[in-house]
């Protein structure tokens, strides 16, 4: 009776098995239409993971690095790094009375977002600082988390984590599942970024290249304490990519994957390491399910990074063409 | 017929089972004599990997960093990186015929080691940037991987990666078994280390924090290319390693491991975190199988440490009491 039983159970596991194994694989990127673009991708993971193919490359070496603005969720109006400051300036502005009469502050606060931003650079790192720095890394996460948990986007009135890009969530799951180590590197701040990528994008705090200030270690009432400082330590955007790259990682990419000529650089970086490497950029093509912008676009400006796709056989994403669906709320 | 052999393949499966299950461990530690400092390193990974335990650790938070210097391998007579450079002065000499005439590399040239460094930390900073920057992160690379592969220790005249502690190898493979991220946090430059951090203690160069000289992204007919620029990006020692910490990981390591006052700040800020904490010091007692020194050593001093680590009840190694072998070497 028992050894039945057992028999029985032991049936049951090898049919289950055979059944598993003869059953059609489910597709990886199932938001991606039929095309160039998805083959490109799926093709370059089948010949890295081949065990003894000549492109064989192994797991410890499977390093995948993601621009994050445009590339992994949306940067239309604006970066949303910079919505965050914006509203950050309105919290704080109580406590800082004397900007009532200092730009790029006292624009910002009467709502004229285009005159704040007037002072270009100059302006942008002024707001930033003012509302990146001059507290302990602990007090800005929290003030991250409760933003991220609770802002919404300006047009679309959604959260800003679910204007990630659904086939870009497939793309990092399947990366993952065939070996890869999954890195954002952008020029967004890194300290932005790590209170929320892991629960978004499955990328954990340490695989987050970004953009940073500098920081002092202190002691408070005997309690060890990291301060923002406001003075900028690294920009990870451009040249700077590579850089960072190099800096945390410290291995050469074999897939990189951006939007913008700021991602350029890591793009050449990545592609000039021997054997197969894969680039790819997402061309944001569609005005009506998202924004149609590239080589005159001030945010994401993709235009040297076009060419040079082109000319070198980049994956080019049409966004229009190659999405079945660009936001997570459309699969629904 | 089919039937029973599936029946006894299925008990024979049940029976290896039961029997695995029933084993003893093998002991994850053998080269650590039984004593405090075993228990203290067993007792803490059962208790953050023991589910519904109020100490339980999710697997993403497991995050461990160690020192290098000191702590995963040897330090004396002088840290290994400066013997590099001091080898790197010779082999660049022919190129530098200014040397001759100038110090700190006249000195070190007539082999007037003690003369080189009575400049102290300047002199330190000269012969570091002479012999660390000014080629490209690929050169350098090989550099390093040729000197690792051929120098030997100036006592042992052995390679420098066989003076490497058997018993803390085996708590980056216990730890590691256990769902932990092993990183190093030195004050080593991180490019010294990664070209053989992988191969010696399983810890890939993207889990590699360290010193780093600052890069600069060129393009050379065509290839891209990063520069070793001789000033100082980030120095990873005393209040720095929180900060590299911070800067890399994002995420509060729940055990450190350190040797020295150098990690004094770090085993601060992991221990000050919310819940279980581990924090060990490695304190050099033995005069006969390694080098013995603490409060009075110009390298790797820990007295400051060695006061707090006794007040605040963290683990302290005495190498002669704790330690069965040190080296590897020893096991054969």
């Amino acid at each position: 009776m028992k050894r039945n039983l057992l028999a029985a159970l032991a049936l049951g596991f090898v049919l289950a098995f055979r059944g598993l194994a003869t059953a059609q694989a489910p597709d990886p990127l199932p938001s991606w239409n039929d095309g160039k673009a998805k083959q490109s991708i799926v093709a370059f993971v089948a010949k890295v993971t081949k065990k003894g193919s000549p492109d064989f490359v192994s797991p410890a070496e499977r390093i995948a690095t993601f621009d994050n603005d445009g590339t992994l969720w949306a940067e239309q109006p604006m970066y949303f790094q910079l919505l965050f400051a914006l509203d950050r300036v309105k919290a704080l502005a109580p406590q800082h009375p004397e900007w009532k009469d200092k730009e790029p502050f006292a624009s910002l606060l009467k709502g004229d977002v285009t005159n704040a931003l007037a002072g270009g650079e100059h302006a942008m790192v002024e707001i930033v600082m003012a509302t990146h720095a001059g507290m302990t890394t602990e007090d800005f996460e929290q003030v991250v988390k409760d933003w991220i948990a609770t802002a919404r986007h300006p047009v679309t009135k959604r959260p800003y984590t679910e204007m990630v890009y659904q086939p870009m969530l497939e793309v990092l799951t399947f990366l993952r599942a065939n070996g890869f180590k999954t890195f954002i590197v952008s020029g967004g701040g890194v300290e932005f970024m790590r209170p929320w990528t892991e629960r978004v994008y499955g990328i954990p705090p340490e695989q987050v290249v970004g953009s940073s200030v500098k920081m002092r270690f202190e002691m408070r009432d005997g309690a060890p304490l990291l301060v923002r400082l406001p003075e900028v330590h690294f920009v990870d955007d451009k040249e700077g990519k590579p850089v960072g790259i190099q800096e945390h990682i410290g291995r050469r990419p074999i897939a990189v994957f951006g939007n913008s000529d700021g991602d350029l650089q890591m793009l050449q970086w990545a592609t000039a390491g021997r054997r197969l490497r894969f680039a790819l950029y997402v061309h944001h093509t569609d005005a009506t399910r998202e924004w149609a912008y590239d080589r005159n676009s001030n945010i994401g400006r993709l235009h040297k990074g076009l060419d040079e796709a082109q000319a070198k056989g980049w994956t080019v994403v049409d966004m229009k063409q190659d999405w079945k669906v660009i936001f997570p709320i459309e699969k629904r």
